[in-house]
């Protein structure tokens, strides 16, 4: 019997991860920064929305009885006794057969009940020729659209363009959000280059570092880049030992059979291990744990099997931190059509990435061709990862499940 | 005759929104800052990836002809002669009868055509049992993913994750991006106020500068808060007037009918109108031109109108600065099908705020409410929004074009 879980399932791997994840504390952050952040308390209107009953449109302002029987023909005439100001109420009330000129967003004055479009008036000397009856339904209601003191955007939303206009309609300047999740990103290995050196024969260039600090960042995490580490216990334990207030570190590489694997030494001897492999494919070998306080994420070495994971399950512990109500990438699914007879070549749950075409209506998903997991550049012409339960094959024209990848590259 | 295009379509209006638009500048930006930029010329690979031949699995290399005939009960025995270091070739040769140690990723010695794993062999004494035959197919061939000298990404992608990890592994540090727009955003009108403030009956918080600012963020543009601009024309000037370094401005309020219609006026009399007004529901009254040089698109003052302008010819301006190869969101539809009956309320292209529903495997398109322009909410709510050609109805269960919203929403 393995001391942890073993070859367990996504689902229960995500259980897992989201079990030993805190949730994040609030911080204050002005409007202007807010684009992506997740809300951490609920939001209330600070006023009515609009603050009175207001114009629809460009026109004037008049008692509806006055106009009831106008036509082109037969114009009401009204006399036209002032104009709304902008932004401030008309002084005074509107009396029988009288007008105010009013602009989109004029509050509509005492005694007006109803808007006449400019576009159906001719004016005259002082007095309007009023075309066709004037209408209550230009006048938007006081409170339409927001009511002060109520609720309207949850604890858990993330922040798009959106909601950041709703939040400054609501009137606040600043908002509370969840603190960005701190993310350590670790590569090891002695084969590994920065971008930018030049490689000998055997060495590769980091590119897990980059995609998956790319990823930390359109999750809503802060990634910070710790030195690369060579196959050497002691500099692992060096970088990863000093306090860099962390709440995650994702280590790439590190997490497979060989003799190598620092990252699983490391939580094997001062440490905890949550769970070691997931019965899933690219992205087997990753390791979920804990060492003196600080949550680890071992992601496979290789490029795309890296990015799988974090999103499957990297994204776990980021969104549990964030307290995020939309459902994680793994439960996000829609269907599409195969474009081709896929097969998940193993037990294990299979993600293939595919790409998806629109035919007739219908969203088609095609491979992008080797499922190799040192081949990147079929996950950059990827749109979705097909979801192959173990042992499973899924014939051409038949129903398939896929994740959609790019709301989660950034 | 007017003597600036009005009333014209929304393709008519992209069109001109395009042709005077011209391409931004490239810059250097170190691969971490990338995310989101638009590649400005193609990236070829610094190196073949892999460099060499290497292994997919933990094992050993030998050659395949040792255990063609290796089985459980029968095993192949080798000798173990070395071990491949990470990341350095193995300094000799395999030889008839002997097996070399390799990790993952490890180069596959000279000599060696074929890799056992190692879960399938029993090590004994200087010696590895092999238990069936060694297959080549555990051999990555040299340059599988990327040769070296090859362009792999082309100019005008949009960075994502998955991208950001192909520009790392093709070894570039730096890459050449275009440059962010700088988009000047103002709100006129003396009855908005900043979030934070307190509204007299008649005002309204300034909701459209946020919103819009979130968008060109997310667009990839670089936004700037301008002050809010009173009803005055002087106070206008006064702040664009000044050399701002934009390449944008983009204005909230002041183009429909109004006498305060600031941004109209500073067009007609000093600057170019390119069009003003574009048959579209929300959001006819928009306008763009040119004022000493600046571009400015002056979008409507609700707040949905503005985003929908934003969308729709915003981004024509955002995508052509920075010579984006995706289609605008304008053209990105899909189909969902009518979930009741969707009517355009008069001769204009209609554009409704509707939310997609997953159904027996179909995208169901429903209402998010009122549609009215000043009700922010049903844009939060929104999935996509449903395009409805001026004059037409689609029927419940109809095919409906929706343009989704996520992706541009940030």
């Amino acid at each position: 019997m393995s001391p942890y879980p073993s070859q367990i399932s996504v689902d229960e791997a995500i259980e897992l991860v989201c079990s030993k994840t805190p949730m994040g504390p609030p911080e204050r952050v002005p409007i202007d920064l807010a684009l992506g952040r997740t809300l951490a308390k609920r939001l209330a209107s600070r006023a009515d929305h609009p603050t009175v009953d207001n114009s629809a449109m460009d026109g004037f302002a008049c008692r509806m009885v006055d106009t009831a029987e106008a036509s082109e023909d037969d114009p009401a005439i009204l006399a036209v006794v002032g104009e709304v100001p902008a932004g401030r109420p008309y002084q005074r009330s509107v009396g029988l057969g009288e007008a105010v000129r009013i602009y989109t967003g004029g509050a509509v004055p005492c005694g007006a009940d109803a808007i006449v479009p400019v576009e159906v008036t001719r004016e005259r000397a002082g007095r309007v020729e009023v075309l066709e009856p004037a209408r209550r339904n230009h006048i938007r209601p006081k409170a339409q659209d927001l009511k002060a003191g109520r609720s309207y955007l949850e604890p858990g939303t993330r922040l798009d363009s959106a909601s950041i206009g709703l939040v400054a309609a609501m009137g606040h300047a600043t908002l509370s959000v969840v603190r960005k999740p701190r993310v350590g990103i670790l590569a090891t290995g002695s084969e590994v280059v920065a971008p930018g050196g030049t490689l000998k024969p055997g060495q590769v260039f980091n590119a897990n570092a980059y995609s998956v600090a790319a990823l930390v960042h359109a999750a809503g995490g802060e990634p910070v880049h710790l030195p690369l580490v060579p196959d050497d216990a002691g500099a692992l334990e060096g970088v990863i030992g000093e306090n860099l207030g962390l709440d995650l570190l994702l280590t790439s590489g590190g997490v497979s059979m060989g003799r190598y694997d620092l990252v699983r030494d490391l939580l094997l001897d001062g440490g905890e291990v949550f769970f070691w492999k997931v019965a899933m494919r690219p992205g087997g070998p990753v390791m979920f744990g804990r060492w003196r306080g600080l949550p680890i994420l071992g992601l496979p070495g290789n490029p795309v099997s890296s990015v799988v994971v974090f999103l499957l399950l990297g994204r776990a512990f980021l969104d549990t931190f964030l307290g995020r109500s939309d459902p994680l990438p793994y439960h996000r699914r829609v269907k599409a059509q195969a474009g081709q007879t896929f097969r998940a070549s193993g037990a294990k749950e299979t993600f293939q990435r595919v790409r998806i075409l629109r035919h007739a209506g219908s969203a088609v998903a095609i491979t992008t061709g080797n499922q190799s997991s040192g081949v990147l550049r079929s996950m950059v012409e990827a749109d979705a990862l097909a979801i192959l339960p173990g042992g499973t094959e899924v014939a051409e024209g038949d129903d398939l499940e896929v994740i959609p990848l790019h709301p989660h590259l950034g």
